[in-house]
């Protein structure tokens, strides 16, 4: 079996961005092991990423995250990233690391501190203006570790002044994407702990607000497909922060964990018209690679992502549509396992080559000997991590 | 230390609802353990109901099920209830326990179940006419069990759909309540999973449209006080159902799992103005006695609510708003704890004397002989449970 | 690619016992749904295990479960199963359906009931001994539903008395398998919650006394092949009940929630030596056909489990070696992934055929006709289910 | 009331080691927060524990972290905590900070890495000796992230191997402790997960190796006074690392997310022998103070635990012996809450002043200006952490 022209070409539709961040060194609270070769500054980072496309052709831009990435003339950022064959993608901005932000930012009872958070924001819609990124993505770390530490229903209401005035600033053709979290680094209750609360806030926002899903998280056994259907349905799927896990935010490469789960995902995002031409939700990773190596980290990433798609647009809907109106279960099911276990490596090889990619990027990467050279060519300086 | 008067008085406005069907046979799938005394009928519920509002005072109305309470006559059950100094309250709506809705009811891809359902919920509004009551709660066990097994979309559309037509019906001076609940009996997706899609429909209804709160229809490690806090300021918290978990819906006595988490979902039942005449927040208990004898664990239950709100109306705001505004997080926590750990057990026997209850309902009511006489008296027929 | 001759001959080891009960009717508390056809006793369960072996190969034994499958003489249920091509195997203890045992079984306070649960596994052993049975299992329903209901520490130590009691009449060629499971229908504490309880007391039991691994009976996030490995090691991983849950003891279809768990669990079961003629670790199904035909939900089973260990007799056990002596962790990840990538369904139905066994055996029942036979055959009588 | 004296005298044999690492800079992978006056050295690090002493009389001893809390001289360590008032406790290896560890320690497949982590544990073993110290803690951050990635079997023979060898070294007087934990910083399997493995690897060595029970380090819903007791009936609960949680390790106040667990546990302790005089658990903690001062954090940690010591204390276990002889269900819970919810703060003042303790311990330290005073004194330097 060879794709389809229809599959072929859907596959074409798909585009993942990666994450600068990625690259750099991350870790856990108990170590943050570092590589020899890892960037020390965002151009290295982008050189990085652009390897992730070159031998993939799925990857065309790049995610910054400010402060970290911040450089003095964003023009030279972007040629450099352009020459690489990639673009500036979603801006995302950086409110847990500086000391004023302890117990909040954009939920801060002190309006010091809210109007600094609100500062970083609009200071990254002009970076975005530079960039010619599409997106802010806003992540926040607020919320608590005790119970009555504050008040969280002031917190709420002052978030969503806060967000106002972002939006206000947000440009016509830009979009404020709204990401949730369970909890980390608050241990008690985050300020935006679920899509329900993120889409509230964003549903009162405006058209060009939405919500960033994040597979990470959410609590244990939460069906996250669902939320995929149900943010598609109600027009709020912004973006994905892909990645995988099994017990917290453990920001495995996307796939790794439970592929079966990956995809679901993705048979709903086709379903509910969010994936290539069809509509507006950008895919794209959020991991850490703690101890293996970055770039083809990245590389195992994105292609987990595209088998995966591979194997839902192989999905028989004529046939399910048929079992699920005969409510036949096991019929229905079976249809939806048999796209699942279809094995799409050699097809996808196939499919790479002829668009003049190598059939195993993996392998093409190894011996392209990139590693090797910057492990020799980047001598000096500070590794970027979280934190630069 | 004796109640101040503004304590006393707002626990004079706290009231309870009884679910009838907890007064009937409950268990798990395991077995189901009848007890001499079981309720053959809606009327003998009601005046086991009855019994735990005489000895508490805090349980005035009683919910019922329908058609496990179905009777030929509401002005007989309503004057019956009436009579024994409670009302009739909540109208809880079925649809899982036909063979017909085993793939679904409101959310049916077959036209003609989505009508059977649709037709019972107008059917459980006639009813609500003739009872007196304000609030319909419909809780969906529709869901699946496996991937592929049915389109979630569709589903989601279609229970729009069906929403739409039944709130249609709802009176000017009636309220249609959507519970959710994460999973149970469905096991893949539940479609109305969590309090997002909850939102979401009701918002798209009305005014007349709220949410209902089950506290033990969550994922493991939710933050359950926090959706108290988000549905209230977005207006949308209808009404509690009571319980508590260790593990999944255990359905256990309210209180008994985790009472710290109790003490902080009325903090903020408090704190949004939730609570009493402030709003319009049901209380209600949805509990199985599966062990335990019913009507003591209904006192129980209920002694637990108001035990832990006179706990959080203990609360020191003025000092908790200090504290966090100082940004002391230990300060802070600190009044908070101080009012969970204030034994008000002596102060709320006293208050209750004063009104002329029993300082000991537990007590009282056991050496009233009650249960003694209903085993006695409730020889033959059915007990009822859940089905009858 | 086709099996190899290794692979073809060690997917022929392959036995997995069936329950009597997955062909009865069963549900959850809110519903059971009976379907036309269902079996009323013991000689129809029988018959319906034996069509998924007759079409698969896979499951040469069926499990009882007492009473439930209570027969007036053995000996003819014994010559009933053989004259289908089938046996009796393990024998289930129930201690969770009378009355008596409202509040614990082999752990109860009173001597009278552990002494009438002691019996009933004597009964159980004496059974065994009539249809050549080799293993006794035990799952305990006892627990309690509240702090403070029952002394945990004292029914530890009653149920290692009773356990002792049992095992000294086990015989030299049988075995007592010992079930955990974190909760249901307990809500507070199980007895044996955990493997490490089992485990601890079948290692104060003896050499043939072992724990029973269901996959459903864990903590969300369990690492299950973690204790599949570990079991292996200690010499005590007697069998396994498989099934598969997205979020409580849902017992579904194997490998439906998550085929790669169900993937890496056979990996290591391969690894431990306890598959197939390398040992002793019995593979069984433990699950609930809530709402898909029983008999095609037991094939689908079965074929899931084949299916995987075809998969993981194909992991490349020497390349995995290497790369993880290399500590290459993306290169033994993939050589890890690739095996379950593999696509073995094509080669599974040609193993079939060679075998004299239909290639899709799930096609093969369906057209057999004989779900529509039993369903007109089999009118009155009352339809087994957990109670009979 | 007062406290009987029973209850005055048994309070008296309370002791909770304090971690030397609660008294440095804390936080997540998202960010450090510092604070004026953090110690830079064990010397001051002892000093702040010294402080949590001297008003609470609870926490004689300080736990030392080898090798944060490394010194050229431990009788010059020594001599400086005996001045203060304190000893010098458990040592805890730390084999999770070196690059050389990034794929385990006393599990690693190279001989070399597992030579280099023994050898750390004898030198901890060293410093015992010249400490004084009796207990060495075991936890290990060993495990792997991805499936395939190692093989857990052979990691698990190693461990046992690795210990052996560092059990041979363990004095007369000495205990060896093995910590489990589920995950963190290994997110897919962890190599002393739960407690029964932690309990089987020290069960093979003797005696004097036993299990460190840390309460943040389980799947969320285990029951963890149910394996206070199974450790406890198994002669091997060596030490509790007490914290509480909500999510994962948040690693919070003991006491602060779930005070009632806390009772419970406490509860379980006292019942099985191993508090105090009776018995040889250690009572330790194991926190981070990512947002609240430390030294209060840890005056109200111990405070917390000797609270929830008195409420334990109190149970009147006649009174519930008797109920759950009688199967009363809700008599037994009943007489469980009631010494839960009896507030013992007031006694616990007089019992402090009564043995020349401040009544307040809090609003004394916060008083005493000890913190304005560090935070005037430790200037320059660098603030101790993770890893320093």
């Amino acid at each position: 079996m060879a794709f389809s022209s229809h599959v072929a070409s859907r596959l074409e539709e798909q585009a993942i961005e990666l994450p600068s961040w990625a690259f750099g060194n991350s870790g856990t609270r108990f170590k943050v092991f570092g590589t020899a070769g890892t960037p020390r500054d965002p151009f290295e980072k982008i050189a990085d990423a652009a390897q992730v496309n070159r031998y993939t052709g799925l990857s065309p831009s790049v995610a910054l995250h400010i402060p970290w990435d911040k450089v003095d003339d964003y023009a030279v950022l972007r040629k450099h990233a352009e020459d690489l064959g990639v673009s500036l993608g979603t801006i995302n901005s950086n409110t847990f690391q500086d000391d004023v932000y302890k117990l909040g930012s954009l939920t801060h009872r002190d309006e010091k501190v809210r109007r600094q958070a609100i500062d970083h924001h609009l200071e990254c819609i002009d970076i975005m203006d530079e960039t010619g990124s599409r997106d802010l993505k806003i992540w926040l770390a607020d919320g608590t570790n005790y119970g009555g530490q504050d008040d969280m229903r002031g917190r709420q209401d002052r978030l969503a002044e806060s967000l106002r005035e972002i939006y206000a600033r947000i440009g016509e053709h830009q979009r404020l994407v709204l990401e949730y979290k369970i909890f980390e680094p608050a241990f008690y209750h985050m300020d935006v702990p679920d899509w329900g609360t993120s889409y509230a806030q964003v549903a009162a926002l405006g058209e060009r607000a939405t919500v960033c899903l994040d597979t990470g998280h959410h609590a244990p056994s939460t069906n996250i497909e669902f939320i995929v259907m149900q943010l598609l349905r109600l027009g709020k799927l912004g973006s994905f922060d892909f990645n995988s896990r099994n017990y917290a935010d453990d920001d495995l490469i996307v796939g790794a964990a439970d592929p079966f789960q990956l995809f679901r995902i993705i048979v709903e995002v086709l379903r509910g018209g969010g994936y290539g031409k069809d509509g507006d939700t950008a895919f794209m990773l959020d991991q850490c690679h703690n101890i293996e190596d970055k770039i083809p980290g990245q590389i195992r990433s994105v292609l987990n992502v595209q088998e995966m798609t591979a194997r839902a647009l192989l999905l028989d809907r004529d046939a399910l549509d048929a079992a699920q109106a005969a409510g036949d279960v096991l019929g229905a099911h079976s249809v939806f396992m048999d796209a699942f276990y279809t094995d799409v490596r050699a097809d996808l090889a196939a499919w790479r080559e002829e668009r003049g990619l190598p059939a195993d990027p993996m392998k093409a990467f190894a011996e392209s000997g990139y590693l090797a050279s910057i492990a020799d060519e980047r001598v000096g300086g500070v590794q970027a991590g979280w934190g630069a």
